[in-house]
């Protein structure tokens, strides 16, 4: 596939070097280590601090989440592959404010490693207490019986959110942690690829697809899903997602919720908001009420093709938070 | 290519649908005409009303661009076609405050028949002052000396921040008019695809290009550009769009612009970063300072790669303009 890009080797240091250079008044590089971030914004003294990160190629996530309301740095890996263990500890080390930090992740090997491994430096070697908060919101990825194996997708974008939210308002560590890992409990996604993306390094498609199928439950990287089935129409796809996770996290008439309808990468803002039409409609054919929704691009996966759907039930503490206004380089909410 | 939609004819509809349930607090949809969208919230009154327009398919232009500091009201049209003149002339009365209505929208002959249309029927009819800016900001479209020949393109995004950020500033509706006109002056746009898109209705490419090959100077509509040449290094295509642009509108030391790297549709950010970098050393070296930069999808043609660069060199006035806060569905900024 063509790509706009030098030397495949450098995309994640010039894409970096470009990001800083964007938006120098909200982010700025630590030199420590070329792939930690943090915001260039006065935090709060004592603000818990969130950190966030993961693999390269899911722009705007993780890099573009830095910023106030959400998280105050990132650790940047390589295309779709997790940060190593340095840039994580810089990031802890610049953020932390005397009040400890929280870690936000989805639930990959390699992040769990990583993360793990930062986390366990930052507590014995500088003496910061953290807290790791693993997102598993695909309900795609495992059964419900094993939650804890479960990916974590698109529904990252709100439990990035709520902790943001909660650390903004001045909650201490504990309460954080458990505003994130409550937003995640309450979180489900599941998603449809399309098409692939390729990697700079190979120009190789992350996966295989006939010319008029499908893949449900698709994961972030191209991981295989439920089934591979013929591309069906936004509303019947709507509704195979909706289905799908109403049947995993029952909600009742007169619940409420926030939606995200996520682009992949190369799914026209059209598409996604045709699918949105459906999910409105099935979700108040049931009752249920929607609080706010987000479509648009928050997750991708590079050019792929295809999006998810992600439901977060809300309770009067979560809709304060979704509420939350957020300055980042790459999301904004007043 | 595969498409998340139902019956083709229908995906406009869908679309407006989906969004105005999306963003109920943001939008609504006129009974008077399902094409015509005017903001939710309240306007000052007597502010000189902004009506943005165009064809379906460049989302988030047009229609996410209504809401406060931007437009008031947008007129959409089918798939790369104008809107025709009803739901321009319904928007127009609806946005109208008693302090007239600026028309912006790109130089496509049936956008200039249609708004010119609505404009003499809103003065006719209505008794409504319209003043009409057309923007010509794609250098590739045309030579310097026909410049009144150009298409509009990303460009139309500063147009309207600046035409957007006057009307709300209280200026009436000759200085309004003045401060677009001056903004599409002031900015040049070129683009490069590397990608078609297709149409629901076809599944067709909206062009065609070899495996390996690019088009400088493409159209939003996948019209013919200057050139067709194998894929070049992001480097390299920045240098060109910006060298092209630099030559139609010659910057200085010390000079201030605005920049925007856009993206078509399926171009990571990933790679607009990349390109961003490369535009920011090239005005670097040349003293020029960069006031604002804006690098995402901004005006798209569904899921064509490739990406366009636009500067607008600044004033104080249009500096102010630049900073105004926006609160639109599809683009907030504080």
């Amino acid at each position: 596939m063509k790509k706009l890009i030098n030397d495949p080797k450098f995309v994640v240091e010039e894409m970096i070097e470009g990001y800083v250079k964007a938006h120098p008044n909200h982010i700025k590089r630590l030199s420590e280590n070329d792939r930690a971030l943090v915001t260039a914004k006065n935090t709060a003294a004592d603000k818990v601090g969130i950190l966030i990160g993961g693999g390269s190629g899911h722009e705007p996530a993780f890099m573009g989440y830095v910023g106030s309301g959400m998280a105050d740095g990132v650790a940047v890996g390589n295309i779709f592959a997790s940060p190593p263990p340095d840039p994580i500890l810089e990031v802890t080390k610049a953020i932390h404010k005397g009040a400890g930090v929280v870690y936000l992740y989805g639930n990959y090997a390699g992040d769990v490693m990583n993360f793990g491994m930062a986390a366990e430096m930052a507590d014995l070697e500088e003496d910061i207490a953290v807290e790791m908060v693993v997102t598993t919101d695909d309900v795609a990825s495992a059964s419900k019986e094993e939650k804890e194996k479960r990916r974590g997708i698109a529904g990252e974008f709100f439990v990035y959110k709520a902790a943001g939210a909660a650390a903004d308002d001045g909650y201490d560590l504990q309460e954080v942690a458990r505003v994130a890992r409550k937003a995640n409990d309450y979180t489900r996604s599941m998603g449809v690829g399309l098409s692939p993306c390729s990697l700079p390094q190979t120009g190789k498609p992350s996966f295989e697809l006939a010319d008029e199928e499908m893949e449900v439950g698709l994961g972030h990287h191209g991981e295989p899903g439920i089934e591979k089935s013929p591309v069906a129409t936004a509303d019947k796809v709507a509704e195979r997602l909706v289905n799908d996770i109403l049947k995993d996290m029952p909600l009742e008439s007169k619940n409420e919720v926030a939606v995200l309808v996520n682009g992949l990468g190369s799914t026209p803002r059209m598409e996604l908001y045709i699918i949105y039409r459906k999910v409105e409609q099935l979700l108040t054919d049931r009752g249920i009420h929607i609080y706010r929704s987000y479509v648009g691009d928050y997750i991708t996966s590079l050019e792929m093709g295809g999006c998810s759907i992600t439901l977060m039930k809300l309770d009067e503490e979560l809709k304060k938070f979704v509420d939350h206004p957020v300055d980042c380089p790459m999301f904004v909410q007043k």
